[in-house]
């Protein structure tokens, strides 16, 4: 068989056509295919209907080698994609014994006494096919192929739920797909912080333009940039090109540069506390929780988090962060003064070894001439004393939250760094 | 010109593509097709491409009324949208001079001095056409026709920025969309808690299958279920069914239903409180913050909310809501008598009228026979005393916090009703 070069991704489900559901799949599809450095073109959603989902699978197969489906293979009647995919590809369907035997077990484990006769039909596969093992649910997944003369497409069926999707895929079909492509990419992720995306790409421009082996591109999420820098390899022992251009990368936008990897700005910062083994609190007014939520949104975190103050109102600032009122009616609660009374106050009465404050104006209402929505002030707290920050940020209420957030979690790993 | 009954969403990006965005338009766009009374049946998601742009443009026209496009009408060499829909509907692009000076005017208000070249291309329209003014950014829309024979398809072109994409639709497009087909529906959406979506279909089973004038069908998310109300209405003036049918709704699951409406959980108890005029805070534990986030999102809360306490750790609890060292050694941090604590407490201590509190397991750690993961505990303290209520969830560590924070929201709404 030739190598897999383009692909596409193929997602079946009637809630996705009405818009009940996000298509999440389509996206995490596309990014691990491009980590393996196979080019989809296309993405398509088709709602549980056999005559249109045949269709789409003629046309795919006529202009892709590759086409990754998810959804409908349940046990339910919408759930058709097993059977129409296989017909369309001529194969018959039979019983795959130790499919049969893992819906059995999934139920038993679960705890569920009956099995409803609808569940042995996820145990019927095409043949010949590579059934692909469920280990977060009961239907399996498969990969087959489907041939219009010369021309020979691979068809990757998995489930619609992410949790089973996303496992399957890196389990049964990424080992695959490295078999099956003729390069492989080796990447290096860059995560910046405290510059804009067209002004980093400004000072790396050269590089991005070049496109040699390896090559740099550049991704904006809101108030961070991310950079890949991609080599292609063709024997696993090539030598290593993204070192060179990483130190290039760092030469000119180091001191932006918060992790080399994979990891968020939470967890970036989690690491560092559980290295140091100290403890954080935050003192949130405008962000209202969030910093706290996205923290503990990350298991185990109770090794470093002592908990939090949402300090909306102006006396919960005074009463339990003890913020003078005098502060309060000099400078205002958007401060500096105030942040790092706040900050001050949170590592006091939690106990902890830093605190991080944020008080701002997230809008649509509020702001002034002189304190326009978007003006946030931090302050950490920590052992060796308070600093402060003051940002000016622009966005909707939701985007300037999360900005503010990521600089609160950012300004204490300036801290925390070595 | 027939009327439009069926359409399909067609997002053009390459960023989508590679899945460094997640494609939230079209599901976006598919509800609103789906309240207009407009079938669609394919979402596509093609590269920033002529090619393959022009191809999809072709098959899509073949099969339905109308195409709905999103993204590349930008000032940016990739941005070709415009210029290749028109190209293959056969019109010539054309200078609208309202475009032009509306993105004059856009860069003037905004404050930037300097307008690059690039951005008048954003003004070149195709002829005929209906330009679609951008209230919230400089690319303007399109409406118009690409005929093939006798089939006349319609081409509506949106910018890709959710923000100009959706109000763009909601100020043009549905008003041209309403003019254009030959039914109107009539909606009315029921929000329920407290009952799976598997028994809410049960007791309703008869309404959903029957599938007469007006519809019944059900959503389910996260620790709710919605159902929707749909009456096919010819003229202006026939007769309201759906009053009927949600009369009988409520008969059979009336103790479930939160909303009768569009509005969340945290906006309904927002009402809620604003009405009572009456504040909130909270006392968060396994939430660590989401249930404060969720409200903290909504413009104009410090009217309501006070503020929360984040007690992570047992120290906080027993030092910021003085919840008793005994309670704690007795029975344990997960408890409803630690929750009991946590609310009076937190409402003691900032001063609101109303508090909840939430202590749980969320895992993937922690958790015994006695206490498995995903018991969780919430109390209300208000007024007239404290009550408290015990939950059994299941599934990951995002979903128990998930429906947590909700069943806190619902049990302070059940005190807040008339």
């Amino acid at each position: 068989m030739s190598p897999i070069k383009n692909a596409e991704i193929l997602c079946v489900g009637t809630e996705l056509l009405l818009g009940q559901i996000t298509n999440t799949n389509a996206a995490w599809l596309a990014r691990e295919l491009s980590l393996t450095g196979i080019h989809s073109y296309y993405q398509t959603v088709v709602g549980d209907n056999p005559e249109r989902l045949s269709a789409m699978l003629e046309l795919a197969a006529g202009r892709s080698d590759l086409i990754i489906l998810t959804g409908g293979l349940g046990p339910t009647q919408d759930d058709l994609t097993m059977a129409v995919a296989a017909q369309v590809a001529g194969l018959p369907l039979k019983l795959h014994e130790p499919s049969r035997a893992a819906i059995e077990h999934y139920f038993t484990q679960t705890g569920r006494r009956q099995i409803t006769d609808n569940n042995w039909k996820q145990a019927l596969m095409p043949d010949p096919s590579i059934v692909l093992p469920n280990h977060n649910g009961t239907a399996p997944g498969a990969i087959f192929e489907m041939r219009r003369g010369e021309k020979v497409c691979t068809l990757v069926l998995l489930p619609g739920p992410p949790s089973e999707m996303q496992l399957m895929f890196r389990e049964s079909v990424a080992p695959y797909l490295e078999q099956h492509t003729a390069t492989r990419l080796r990447h290096c992720f860059v995560r910046l912080i405290g510059i804009g995306e067209s002004a980093a790409e400004t000072r790396l421009l050269d590089l991005i333009n070049g496109q040699g082996n390896p090559t740099l591109a550049s991704y904006a999420s809101e108030g961070e940039v991310m950079f890949r820098i991609t080599q292609s390899v063709v024997h696993d022992d090539d030598p290593d090109l993204t070192a060179a251009m990483l130190t290039e990368v760092k030469k000119r936008v180091g001191e932006f540069i918060y992790e080399i990897g994979p990891r968020t700005m939470p967890e970036v910062v989690y690491d560092l506390l559980l290295q140091r083994q100290e403890t954080i609190g935050f003192a949130e007014s405008c962000t209202g929780g969030l910093i706290s939520a996205q923290l503990t949104d990350l298991a185990g975190v109770s090794a470093v988090f002592r908990g939090s103050v949402v300090a909306y109102n102006n006396q919960v600032k005074t009463r339990i962060l003890h913020v003078s009122p005098d502060i309060l009616a000099q400078y205002g609660a958007v401060s500096a003064e105030c942040a790092e009374a706040m900050a001050i106050g949170c590592r006091d009465v939690l106990g902890s070894d830093w605190a991080v404050s944020v008080t701002g104006i997230a809008g649509p209402d509020g702001g002034s001439a002189e304190k326009p929505i978007g003006l946030v002030f931090l302050a950490v707290a920590g052992p060796n004393g308070t600093m402060t920050k003051r940002l000016q940020l622009t966005g909707n209420r939701l985007r300037i939250r999360k900005v503010s957030a990521l600089n609160a979690f950012d300004l204490l790993r300036r801290q925390l760094i070595p």
